[in-house]
């Protein structure tokens, strides 16, 4: 029978796209097997598409399992009767399948596959599929443009109606809290900069989860104007903005698969600047062992890709090409991250991170004629240090809902910690960013916000055995005894001169 | 909190992996998104992994939906309770990542994807990231191999003391029946030919779909081994037989991606062979437009690619290029063919359908020495004319549970009958694989069996105005009419001389 009807019962799969739960006798008499589409009516004609998941037990035969959004397109309730019927796949699947074989796609095209990963129309195996299409296949500058343009399109647009600046980086680098400093330089200087960060996915801490210890992240757009109107700067979670909701979709087959594809990375950050006005930006990107970027030529190559693409969207770019081999700063997990950019605003802070914080911030005051090109970060740097960051920092801390007369000291770090400390003298020749990673996350951040990892050494310096070399916070003993013992396995921290290990063992 | 107990609650979304399903409140508290790993326990330490997924409203808060197999592993029932931690994913899945950025996998790693995707451990995602890398990264022959024997270990093989022969084709060209041909002939000639065969997934009517209209086909492998060892031959569903369970798993993907990468294509049905002890193997390369394979040097290519890596796995092959630009024979739907087949072995069945079924037969034969090379497809002519290949087609419906005594003229087909017309004088020009494809799934066929396309022209045919071209056949008024709106629309068959359209219309 190509047409029947079921009994209506709601049923949120949240994770993933509009499914629809059939008993699998169903299925059969419906000819129809897992991630089939079919049409579900109500009393309205029109009814609602919807992919096809197959059950022996969470509804039974003549029952069909909706998910709430399609229940309420369909204005149906818990029993009430529906029909449903086979349909083929819509267009944008077809696309898919274009750019699997290599096929450059136009704008209709790649609209209407940001469409239906927007509505929740495609399965994750065909979001997986473009994403792995785009890895192996490439995007031309036409197709970026467009897909960026659709990213940016199907969310959310917040309009500052004054010249917006931006700060981002590619990210992959741990204890990258420069975005901490940044915002509230070029805020004193009278610059609009709504920065809106991301929260960890598999990283110790984002700048989000950093920001949320010194103050409430997340804001209506609304509020987010309301903040910036004021004080010229904030540091908000992008997530609560809706900005680009296809994104969001295409992070859940990124993260299990581990890619980012080139395509899919540009225009997910443009597009997330397009849809707040971006005017004027600068794009890190840290460059070395560990990091995203290994190559300093890959990082031209794509740092020009991004002021092309850019320029051809009116946002303009200047690219800076830092050191990512190893950890920025020391801090590394929410709170010791937190404490550390504010150290910094404080005048307190490690000199690695007050250079490349105000040589960043340096090329936006730049390119706002706040100064002359080659002088930017001196005057970042007289920003900073004479304390009128720290003012702004706090402003926006108010602003956001935080208490603005925190201070570095009192933020509170893991009850539980244990030092590492060097077993012989010699250099530091490696700090691996993976591996400090992986022990940071073993220490609960960023879900538990005070576990980290703290570096008392980099690349370069000298150290005496006995030295400590970092220290591990954690809220909980288990997991301090966890990342411990990851540190003996992973070797954070290479001393040249340093036994590893003795073998045979004695 | 890194570990939790819940209340167990017994749930089963058949299609796809392990999922067990977590309320949204518990996976924040967990730490988990979508498809990342747990590891739950009931009173047994071990444990089982699982996927998570993650629901508003199937489970509450504290409850944890297992799929019926984990709650067996825990020997676990509903309300009990269990410990649920999220681990790392299986190595599986690194290998999984090795593959997509082209490394070259070994026995090891290809053995634990294979194992992992029988044990539903990996998400339909990372299994279409594996199939679509052997799309763009391709496999070489060790990895063909090692993939192969995967494949077939971790199914079900059944030994039939004897050579076993067997043909395959690797599908394709709409009403390919041969196999209902070829193999009464090898079993009349005294060789052992278990054949297994697919169900559709995309076309009007797979083998076993063809099959089961005049005999049962569902048979374990006992079954199996019992049937061919009294009569030699038998035509079965493979599917039911867990052969190559990881080939089923495969498809699920490969289906919605519409992709069948030639490494997964060989494997998968060398894999089916070896499970079988095949000996010696026909290959059917269908070859033209609309086929799979388009042109000639790629059959070779493929062909030669068969016959090597048959020969590493003990399987001696031969192929036979066949002509595939248009379907073979006149009818198509598993009632329509079924009825072919009977009337070539009855012996009034069109010309092309006996050729191409004893050249087939003859290579077989060939290598079994039964006659010379270059006088295979005389002897098979002689099996089929002499009627000793009905008779061995009576013998197999019967042993497998059909009527013996049907003829050809007694199989029904579809009530609702639509006949079509030359609108003018000519030639047959074309006759569309992909347009006979859709329009017989548009009469119901596979699913409604008595559905389908009988067409009374091919290529080359002369036609003259008013002439029929093709019959639909259905089970329905509604679904003849949708078949016969696509005739109109997608025009199957080109007569060359006849006016496609008039513009402007008058």
């Amino acid at each position: 029978m190509a047409q029947q009807s079921f009994s209506a019962k709601i049923l949120d799969l949240s994770a993933g796209s509009r499914i629809a739960v059939l008993n699998i006798k169903d299925a059969e008499s419906l000819g129809v097997v897992a991630w089939d589409r079919i049409r579900i009516k109500g009393s309205d004609e029109r009814g609602a598409a919807a992919l096809v998941d197959i059950t022996k037990s969470i509804v039974q035969e003549h029952q069909i399992g909706l998910p709430r959004v399609v229940a309420q397109e369909l204005t149906v309730v818990d029993g009430d009767s529906v029909s449903v019927q086979p349909i083929p796949p819509p267009i944008s699947v077809r696309y898919v399948h274009d750019k699997m074989r290599g096929k450059k796609l136009g704008r209709e095209e790649l609209y209407s596959i940001v469409r239906d990963v927007v509505d929740r129309n495609l399965s994750e195996v065909e979001m997986a599929a473009f994403v792995m299409a785009e890895q192996y296949q490439g995007m031309d500058d036409d197709e970026l443009l467009w897909l960026t343009r659709a990213i940016a399109e199907t969310g959310t647009r917040i309009d500052f109606e004054k010249p917006v600046y931006d700060k981002h980086s590619i990210g992959g680098v741990p204890g990258n809290k420069v975005t901490l400093i940044i915002v509230p330089i070029i805020a004193a200087a009278g610059l609009l900069i709504p920065k809106t960060s991301s929260r960890a996915i598999t990283s110790p801490s984002g700048t989000a989860d950093t920001m949320s210890v010194l103050a409430p992240v997340e804001f209506s757009g609304q509020e987010l104007r309301k903040i910036v109107s004021k004080i010229n700067g904030a540091i908000v979670w992008g997530g609560g903005l809706n900005l680009a909701p296809a994104d969001d979709a295409f992070i859940t087959v990124e993260y299990p698969l581990q890619i980012d594809p080139e395509p899919q990375m540009i225009a997910s950050i443009l597009a997330k600047k397009l849809a707040v006005g971006t005017d004027f930006m600068v794009l890190d990107i840290p460059t070395g062992e560990g990091a995203k970027i290994q190559a300093p030529e890959d990082a031209r190559r794509l740092g020009n890709r991004f002021i092309e693409i850019g320029g051809k969207l009116g946002i303009r770019i200047r690219c800076g090409v830092t050191y990512g081999g190893q950890p920025v700063g020391h801090a590394v997990g929410p709170a010791l991250e937190a404490r550390e950019a504010l150290q910094t605003l404080e005048g307190t802070g490690p000199a690695s991170l007050v250079e490349k914080s105000t040589a960043l911030a340096g090329m936006l005051l730049e390119m706002a004629g706040k100064t002359s090109k080659g002088n930017g970060q001196e005057l970042a740097r007289e920003i900073l240090q004479s304390g009128r960051a720290l003012k702004k920092m706090k402003e926006i801390i108010e602003a956001q809902g935080g208490d603005p007369n925190i201070k570095s000291d009192q933020i509170g770090v893991g009850a539980y910690k244990q030092s590492i400390t060097a077993t012989a003298d010699g250099y530091v020749t490696h700090v691996s960013n993976t591996a400090i990673n992986q022990i940071a996350r073993a220490t609960g951040a960023p879900g538990e916000k005070r576990s980290g990892v703290l570096l008392y050494l980099k690349r370069g310096h000298k150290v005496t055995k006995g030295e400590p070399i970092l220290d591990i916070y954690a809220e909980r003993q288990s997991k301090l005894e966890q990342a411990y013992s990851l540190v003996a396995k992973l070797q954070p921290i290479t001393i040249e001169g340093m036994l590893l290990e003795e073998i045979p063992e004695f």
